[in-house]
This record gives C-alpha cells, sequence and structure tokens, in this order.
C-alpha cells in the first residue's frame, strides 16, 4: 500500500492517451505535483491510500484543457464591440480602448478574471499574448494555472514598451524572472508579421533560440492579412518566414485560416505548430481554417478561444463543440472533425503544441497533476452512450465540479480556492467604467 | 396601488420590443398568465403591489426564450452515433433505434427530460415533431411548458400509425384532445416531402386548414434532399408547394439550407415561416441556410435546436451563438448576423414564426408571462457593456437562474419545481440500456 497525497474516485475515467482508453470505474492516485496511476478503481484502491480523497459520484474525470490561444486581460474588453466592420471595430474600439486604459492594473486584474472563468470551464493551461505580461504572470501565479506567457512586440510603441529593443528587454527580463517556475512558462510572441518588421521578427526569434522556448505569432489570420504579406515580401508570408529561419518545431502560429495546400507542406516539413480559434474566426468573419488537411499533413494543432473581445467567452467546451461542427459544414462532410479529434486538440495534442508534451495534456503516470472533474448527474448529459461525443457536443464549461492543477485543488465543487472573485469581478467593473468613460464622446 | 401575483424586481429588463428597449433597473409585474407592466424598478414598486416577489441581486430579465424546431423525445438518442456519414448515422443508427424502442414509454419520459433540459436553459416554447406526440404533449403539461406539437406524418408506417391515414387520424385526435389549451397547442406535421407523398401533403394541409392551426415540415435540409425533389417533381420544392396551395403564412419550414434566391422570394411573397437549426446543420455537415437574405427578404426566421441526435444538447443559448458566428463567417462578413438579429429570432420572431406572437416573444403588457431570469454575477459574465451582446456571445444556458412560464415559476435559483428531475434521468438511463442492446450485434 502506497500513500499518495490524493486519490480521486467514483467516475469514469477518460485518459486521453494514444488507445483511447476510458476506465468505466476508475480512480486517479495523485502524489505531489504528479499523477502516479490511473486505472480501475478496485486496483487503485488496492494499491493507493490516499491521504485525502476527491469522491464526486457519477462522474467523469479528464486531463484538464488547455487553451492555446487567448489573451487574458482581454476579459476587460468583453462585449464592448460586436457585429460591425473589422476596421471600424480594431480603429474605432479595440485599439483606442487599449491604448487608453491599459496599464499594469488592468492586466493583473483582467488576467485574474480571465483565470477564474477558464478554471470554472475546466482549462488547467493558457498561453497567452498580450502587454504587461509579468502580471499576467503574476495572475496566473496567484490562481494556481499552468500558462505559456509573452509579451507582445511590435515595431511600434506599446503602452508597456516605447521601442521594439524595450519589448526585447521585457521579454528577455520575463523569461530570466520565471525560469524554473513551475507553473508559468514563458515564451517570445511577437505580435504578428504586419506588426513587426522582419527586423523584429529575427531577434525575436534569436531570444527564442537563446533560451530554448517556443515563440509565436499570430499568422494568416484573414484574406487581407494574406494579401498585404504576400504583397510585403514578395512572396507568401511562409517562403519569408522560411527564409529567416523561422519555421522550426518551436514556432506556435494563431490562427492559420488563409494557409494553402503548400504552406500546409511546409509547416508539416519543419514541425511547425498551430492554434486553431474557430469561435474568434467566426465572430470576426476570418474565415474557415483547414484543420482537417492539417491533421492529414502531420501538423500538430491545439485549440483556443482568443480573447474575450472576439468571442466572447473562454470556455473551451463550447470551443470543441464548435471546432468539430465548423470543420464538418466547411467540408459539407460528418466525418471531417471527429469529437475525439477534437478533444484531442483540446488536450494532448494541445500540450504537444506548447511543447508541454511531457507533462500535461493526459492523465498518464508521471505527468503533472492537471484533473477536471465533470458532474454528470444532469438532464442535458443524460443519457451517456460515448464519453468522447459527450465531453464534446453536450457538456459545457458550467458542467465542471472540481479542478486539479500540479497537484492543488484549485475549484472544488465549483468553489474556486485559489481566487476571491468578488473582489475580481467588482475591480474589473471599475476597470471598464473607466474603459467605457475613455471611449465616450466618439 | 394595484395588487399583482408576482413583482419580478433587481434586473436588467430586456424587453425585446420594437424599439430594443433595455431598463437598466427594472422590474415586472405579473399577475394571472400575463404581463401587466414592465418598467423601472421605482414606477413598478409605486404602481404594483406584490402578492410575491422574486428578487434576483444583479440579474438580467427577459422573455423566455423559443425553440423553434426540435424532437424532444430523442434526448434518448443523445449520442448514439455521431461523426459518421449520414447514410451510415441513420440507417446503421438512429432509424434501427427509433425503429425497435420507440413507445409511448420512450417519448414521454424523453421529452420530459428535454423539458428539463429546456426550462435549465431557458426555454419557455418548443415546436416538437416525432411520434406518439400525445406523450411529448403530456411531457410539455406536466413540466408547464409552453408547446407546439405536431405527430410526424409519413407515407410508411411509424410505430405509431401504420398508415398515412392513422397518422392524419392520430394528428386530428391530438387537435381535438388539446383544443383550447393554454399551454399545449398542436401543429400538424409531414416529415418531408421526400417522405410524404403529395396526397399526405394534401390531407395534412387540409386538416391544418380545417383546425386553423400551422403546419410544419423538413424542407431542404441538405443538397441531396433538393436534388432529389428536383427530380421527383420535376420542378423545384418550392415550386411544387405552390402548386399545391401549400405556401401560406402557416407553413413553418425547417432547415430551408438549400435555398435559392427564388425560394427566398416565393416564401417571402407567401408569408411562409423558417426556422434555423444551425448547430444540427453544421454537425450533419448539411451546410449554411442563408437566415441573412432570408431575413433581409423579408421572411420571420426562428431558431431551434432540432433534436439531440444531431446537436446533441437543447441549450438555445449556444444555439444563437453559434447562430450569429455562422452568419457572419459564411458570408465573411461581420455585420452579417447581429447579436440582436439572433436575439430576436429566439424571442419575438420566434414567436411570430409559430404563430405566437401575440402571446408570447417580448416582455410587453398583456403577453403571457413567460420570462427569464438570468444570473450576472458570474466571472465569464464580467463586465457587461452590452446586454444583447452578452445574452448571445458570453451567457449559457447554466446561467439561468429562474424561469416563469405562463405566469407559473416553474424554476427558481435552478431548481426545477415541476419535474423531478432525478426520476426522470433514472427512467431516461434504463431505455437509454435497452436502446444499446438493441443495437449490439451490428
Amino acid at each position: 500500500m502506497i500513500e499518495v497525497d490524493i486519490v480521486i474516485e467514483g467516475g469514469r475515467v477518460v485518459l486521453m492517451d494514444d488507445g483511447d482508453t476510458v476506465i468505466p470505474e476508475g480512480a486517479v492516485a495523485v502524489d505531489g505535483e504528479q499523477i502516479v496511476a490511473a486505472g480501475p478503481l478496485a486496483d487503485i484502491r488496492e494499491r493507493f491510500l490516499g491521504r485525502s480523497r476527491i469522491v464526486v459520484p457519477d462522474s467523469l474525470i479528464m486531463p484538464g484543457l488547455i487553451n492555446g490561444h487567448t489573451h487574458a486581460a482581454m476579459t476587460c474588453f468583453r462585449g464592448i464591440a460586436d457585429d460591425m466592420e473589422l476596421m471600424e471595430w480594431l480603429n474605432g474600439y479595440i485599439f483606442p480602448a487599449e491604448a487608453r486604459n491599459v496599464n499594469p492594473e488592468l492586466v493583473y486584474w483582467g488576467s485574474l478574471l480571465a483565470c477564474a472563468e477558464m478554471i470554472r470551464s475546466g482549462t488547467t493551461t493558457f498561453c497567452d499574448m498580450y502587454i504587461f505580461e509579468e502580471e499576467a504572470a503574476r495572475a496566473a501565479k496567484a490562481a494556481g494555472m499552468r500558462c505559456l506567457i509573452g509579451e507582445g512586440l511590435f515595431d511600434f510603441p506599446s503602452p508597456n514598451a516605447k521601442t521594439p529593443a524595450e519589448g526585447i528587454a521585457c521579454a528577455r527580463g520575463l523569461l530570466e524572472r520565471w525560469a524554473g517556475d513551475p507553473l508559468v512558462h514563458i515564451l517570445v510572441a511577437p505580435h504578428s508579421l504586419y506588426t513587426c518588421s522582419p527586423s523584429v521578427l529575427k531577434e525575436a526569434k534569436a531570444l527564442a533560440d537563446e533560451y530554448r522556448v517556443p515563440y509565436a505569432v499570430h499568422l494568416l489570420e484573414n484574406r487581407a492579412e494574406k494579401d498585404q504579406l504576400r504583397e510585403k515580401f514578395g512572396k507568401s508570408a511562409l517562403r519569408f518566414l522560411e527564409e529567416i529561419g523561422w519555421l522550426t518545431d518551436r514556432l506556435i502560429a494563431f490562427h492559420c485560416v488563409c494557409m494553402e495546400e503548400e504552406d500546409i507542406r511546409l509547416f508539416a516539413d519543419h514541425g511547425c505548430r498551430v492554434v486553431h480559434n474557430p469561435e474568434s474566426n467566426m465572430k470576426l468573419a476570418s474565415g474557415v481554417a483547414p484543420i482537417a488537411a492539417m491533421i492529414a499533413g502531420g501538423i500538430a494543432v491545439g485549440l483556443g478561444t482568443d480573447g474575450c473581445a472576439s468571442n466572447n467567452n473562454l470556455d473551451m467546451f463550447q470551443e470543441m463543440d464548435t471546432a468539430a461542427k465548423l470543420g464538418k459544414v466547411a467540408l459539407l462532410d460528418p466525418t471531417a472533425m471527429s469529437a475525439r479529434t477534437v478533444l484531442r486538440m483540446a488536450t494532448c495534442e494541445g500540450a504537444r503544441v506548447l511543447g508541454m508534451g511531457g507533462d500535461v495534456g493526459s492523465l498518464l503516470p508521471e505527468k503533472r497533476a492537471d484533473i477536471v472533474i465533470i458532474g454528470l448527474d444532469k438532464p442535458h448529459l443524460t443519457p451517456l452512450y460515448n464519453e468522447y461525443s459527450h465531453l464534446v457536443y453536450a457538456v459545457n464549461g458550467a458542467d465542471v465540479d472540481t479542478v486539479l492543477i500540479n497537484g492543488r485543488v484549485v475549484m472544488r465543487e465549483r468553489k474556486l480556492l485559489t481566487i476571491d472573485e468578488g473582489e475580481v469581478m467588482r475591480r474589473v467593473t471599475e476597470i471598464a467604467c473607466r474603459v467605457k468613460g475613455s471611449l465616450e464622446g466618439r
């Protein structure tokens, strides 16, 4: 009998391993930050004694979800402007709201609010790009969330960096300060090919190489961007990236809506990774990314919500549902994007995309204990024929009962244990009042 | 001071009137089955004294949602088969599962489960087509839900009707038995143009005319159906319907994915109504209905979830979100389908589609008191800049706190008052076991 910190009992255990194992009556043993074992309840009971037990009757136990692309602090702009032309939306609302309001305070509280929403809806890891990202890192740390965080880099001044060099210095500072942290990981995050000059892109890549970390960029989000980049570079954006040595297995590209066959081949050849953001791509009318073709081509594809200005929520269960349905209707083929595929995008494949495949994304021994427990005893989750189908097409974020991250219980029976939600909501509501005021008279 | 049964206080009141009125701090007075007044809290308090009060702090009060198309009893088949070719799905799973299992018991408990799920997610009215619909009517009545219910009619035998004549007789029986009921309304529901001969369609229409009720049909759900009908009739499906006198303002057509300009004009000219089912159309890879063009052409369009075998939930908030986002991406135009438009589809326009425009769909005096109260005090609903945007892009069904239908409180603080959920879930789980057994060995 081995003593461990926690034994989670009482549910169907969905491992998200390569064999698609589902244990009908299973349990998971957790010790310290790690999963020690997951298996049939009787076996686990025989082998392990938990110093504490978590029992959620009629539940489903699965790996925490991985939100591969968001701008957490943009919860502060949730619903500030919708349903308008892209340029009006950006230039009339989002950019002025950001220029006039984004500061460390907004980023801290906005990110903490995002953490509350993400934990509540079963996300345990997120990849973030914004500015003042030290604050996003602090918020994630306070919430007990795993993250991969990058300061957005631009040619032009941001509220946090007057010059590209200051941006790079800020990114270096993050890399130094958070080195070795068990939860907060740093990547390098040049915003896009249309907001970063080739020299900024090269410096960003050099920094990522120096620290052996991933680097991420918004890429080919819509037709206009694609056309603009082709004109700017005199060749396709990916050919340009290949030339400057950017296509490696540490590149994480967000969106990739307008990828052609040649682009997919290039990405696949170099092991580059993609994060799909279907709800944002739909809401901004960007288009439909050719995800089925990417996966068929061998590209690792994760799933993300994008920020709350273009979604407007961070619920990865809804995002999975949309990813599957959009993938089907776009190709007029109901087999084009299965529940299994999108569930993998949000778990094990998503982990691989972020370079965390060895740590999270499945409930295998020695992985970090990022675990979500879903209560199934509800009308909209009755009956249950197939777990994958249920998780993608029927469950939503509000069905999450309990969440562990890195072995720590961060939500229990829908009560957040790491965040004072009332205070966070008050703070963000105050910030939103100022944001609203800053846009008045337009 | 006028005494009324209930005063609902404490929230933003979204009337869904033609002026898009939102009362920031409002209240609604309800007496008997009716809304007496909705207005600023201070006004309502001055004029009305409630025998009971409902106060949900930091809430939003809105009309109940209208699910314009579902097959309620198909909750019993939720997730039984997904992600496969349409013909494999239908012939390998759905049709055999139905043929071997559908009986009055399944329809009663499945429909009651659907009512529980619908009330929980803010739906107060639904339009249903299935077989043994007397049981669906009984379930809705027991749940206290408003509905428009029709026995599915076919050329071939159904488990409930050996011949088309028996089906018509069954529909007549429903019309007779439920005449004058305040909640349960009956329509005539020939299944589709590919499962009903012209003579069945004509008889169905004659019955609907006799009782002055709407009649509904699945129509042009996908390309294969459209092509098949053109070949069968030697003309477009809508030209055929026009010839047999089917195009009237009591026709409710479900799906209408493959409508062309001429079809839209014909429908608009005759005042025919449409119910849009974006999630089902996506999941079955049917295509994207030209909803923006229909609305621009003057057609009344409602919104529905379709049944749980092709969605797999009945959450109208998620359906609204998807409707808006799909409408945008399909036209690559972020203005193509606004939050306002889809919220109207799910409320006032949805009511008009079902011929209930005078009764429900907005919080105006003398309308039936079908009212949903949403709790806003949650991370994913913070901050709030715009109510319509919030309802469509951020709220989900689990945010519904309290529901009134026809003046009766059917859910309070997420506790269902009309349905014994535990028993319903047990019954449906038992039924699902039998369903699973009936498909074994395939």
